[in-house]
């Protein structure tokens, strides 16, 4: 069984490490961390060996039941799971409901069923159905189903009560599923933590799976929250000061390195890496400085500080959109610049400085940029994989600053960037 | 000076190598052979590091002018030309005017210009133009200047004579224009024949530009013609007949297995291999036999024959085919499979039984088949990787073939999968 061990903790921020993973319980996952994102269990874009050129990869990789729910036939015939047929070695599998890029559309699920979204349309999971779909997926970790539809604004009270009585009966179904098959009987178990944007359901809902045997927690549905940044955050706290200290807290679809560092202060542990895919598919690299010490003599190699023109150069973004129609800027956040833009036309320099990635090593911004504009896919594998690299090493570094009790110094340094 | 040695002629078709190639004069170019094909300077899909795991990359590079002369500033401001700007490390590059794959549309030529199409639109080239912007391009074969129009049906007789005189003018000013820039006099011109379907006018091509100091030829314009299969052959047969041994010719956009065997049996040396992206494109995977020997047992790893069963599945296509109305089947061959086809769900083996490309090694066509349901480009990874390995083991075939004096019975095994 898996196990968590904090060794560092700031305010409610844990530094530690979760063991005990894997069939032979040799892996381990630190936290604060990441697992590595997929789009139907692949890595966007990448091969396993463009993959595996990128450092610090995460040794958990996260896939989700929407975009596999189709094809359980195929997987039942197959019979060695999904990360054979994927052709995902040596990793631990961690299936969440939906995914985070594209969450299900809110409306359709019931008390008996929740609805998943993949190619093909939508698909009605009973716990029953849920459980067979796992039996033939094989993951090492399974977020229970749950009924954590993404809430619009003026979702009812009604309607977050009911979200957290539906996922508990939900759980209580599926542990039991699961207890009586072989081969799910040792998985890990995620319990989500629903109740829309209310604290009361929240609070039940934490207190309540906490009771339940489930090896960690997910704070669900905060993603599609229509709750102010402020209120959202207020209710993470209050969730976590619900739940026990040793089992890992989980949030999904939140991404920014501001948003990340609020959610690691609040006390959540392991977030999922869809942003930098969302980087890469806008056309942009990070390009953000995560040392928490402010001299470049002592920074690590692939994290030397960007410098002052970048950052002036950034400034410039506004009046460089004028020129670039084409460019959405409504999404690109001050953690990338946008490769997209004519002023990288000319820079033969890599895409962030010191940075060691198989795209920094061999090719340029002007490179880059050439590619997006001549729309070649290559574009979108030689961003994925610096931006990988760089979301890892962020995570690292937070990890980092917090062994050297430097956790806010880092989050001041994060915060003033998207400022 | 390049150097064209020929070892063995079956028919008209030759075998043998080019020598004295690059800066230091060690590459060779065995013939038939075909250049690797790239979009904007890139393999389709592929980083560098991917393409490396391909077996028989050829040792030149195939780069289109249309997609490269926009970006003509950033090149001059680069200094180092487009294999270091585009990370091609130790490759040889051929540039051709038009992209096979989207040839330019006809009508904007004039006697002073020859217009392409890139991403941002048109470009007009005079040959100062075309001179300057080899400048900045600095490749090692260049295709030159030529009034190459694909012609419509009913091109005129007038059209045709005109094609030839301006290519000509153009290979005229061009070559005086190169002895005189001290960067350009080393290189390597291949002179374009022309003069669209009318024998006569191609033979006067042929004649003249062989006149001229060209290293190689290729023959232009065949690609888009409307005239017949057989009309086109003999138009190929006669201008080939006017042409010195001693030099290659090439041909673009011409790849189909049965096709290139037609053109190498009159005398075509050099082919692109925009066919195996083409084939990647419409998310199929190329899987014919190109083995002279009826033993499996002394075939080659990489080259066992398809399964007799397989080509009976492939006999099923079209009762197939009314399930997936999505899937277009105007331009798939019967030198591929669609793995799109529900057909491949459950079929676990590899693209094609016994080949080594990284994909058959490590995945499943029915993994493929989910990745491009699914619209995930890993897909265009893995079979651009399988398609380029077939491709190019497809020509080595054929020098043996013809080192074994066989070069007629692999040409009845690749036409007999053609009917």
């Amino acid at each position: 069984m898996m196990k968590l061990t904090i060794s560092a903790v700031t305010g409610r921020a844990r530094l530690g490490v979760i063991t005990s993973l894997g069939q032979t319980g040799e892996k381990t996952l630190e936290v604060p961390g990441c697992l590595l994102y997929t789009r139907t269990a692949s890595a966007p874009h990448l091969t396993h060996d463009t993959l595996q050129s990128i450092a610090g990869i995460p040794p958990v990789t996260h896939v989700s039941l929407s975009t596999l729910a189709e094809h359980q036939e195929v997987l039942e015939e197959y019979k060695d799971g999904i990360g054979k047929f994927a052709g995902l070695s040596d990793t631990l599998l961690y299936c969440s409901i939906t995914d985070p890029v594209t969450p299900n559309p809110p409306g359709y699920n019931t008390n008996k069923t929740v609805s998943v979204w993949g190619s093909g349309g939508r698909l009605e999971l009973t716990p029953q159905k849920f459980i067979t779909l796992q039996s033939a997926l094989k993951v090492d970790w399974i977020q229970c189903l749950s009924d954590g539809e993404v809430m619009a604004e003026g979702g009812s009270r009604k309607r977050a009560k009911k979200s957290v009585d539906r996922s508990l009966a939900f759980l209580d179904e599926c542990l039991k599923l699961m207890s009586e098959n072989e081969a799910l009987k040792q998985k890990v178990v995620i319990g989500a933590i629903e109740g829309g944007d209310l604290q009361e359901e929240r609070l039940r809902s934490a207190q309540e799976t906490a009771k339940r045997p489930v090896s960690g927690f997910l704070l669900d549905g905060f993603q599609g929250s229509s709750a102010s940044p402020e209120a959202k955050l207020n209710l993470i706290s209050a969730v976590t000061a619900e739940l026990p200290e040793d089992k890992p807290r989980f949030i999904n679809g939140i991404g920014r390195p501001d948003e990340v560092m609020d959610c690691i202060e609040r006390g959540v542990d392991v977030f999922d890496s869809s942003f930098p895919y969302e980087v890469t598919e806008r056309g942009c690299a990070l390009c953000f400085t995560h040392q928490y010490q402010p001299d470049p003599e002592t920074a690590g190699e692939n994290q030397r500080p960007v410098f002052d023109k970048e950052e002036l150069s950034n400034g410039e973004k506004n009046e460089e959109s004028s020129e670039d129609p084409e460019i959405d800027r409504s999404n690109i956040t001050s953690y990338e610049i946008c490769l997209k833009e004519k002023r990288f036309r000319e820079d033969f320099g890599p895409l962030l400085p010191g940075c060691t990635c198989y795209c920094c090593r061999h090719h340029s911004r002007a490179y880059v940029h050439h590619l997006l504009t001549s729309k070649e896919l290559l574009a979108g594998i030689l961003l994925m994989v610096h931006n990988f690299q760089q979301y890892f090493s962020f995570f690292r570094s937070v990890r980092e600053a917090m062994s050297a009790g430097k956790f806010h110094d880092l989050k001041q340094k994060i915060r003033r960037r998207s400022s």
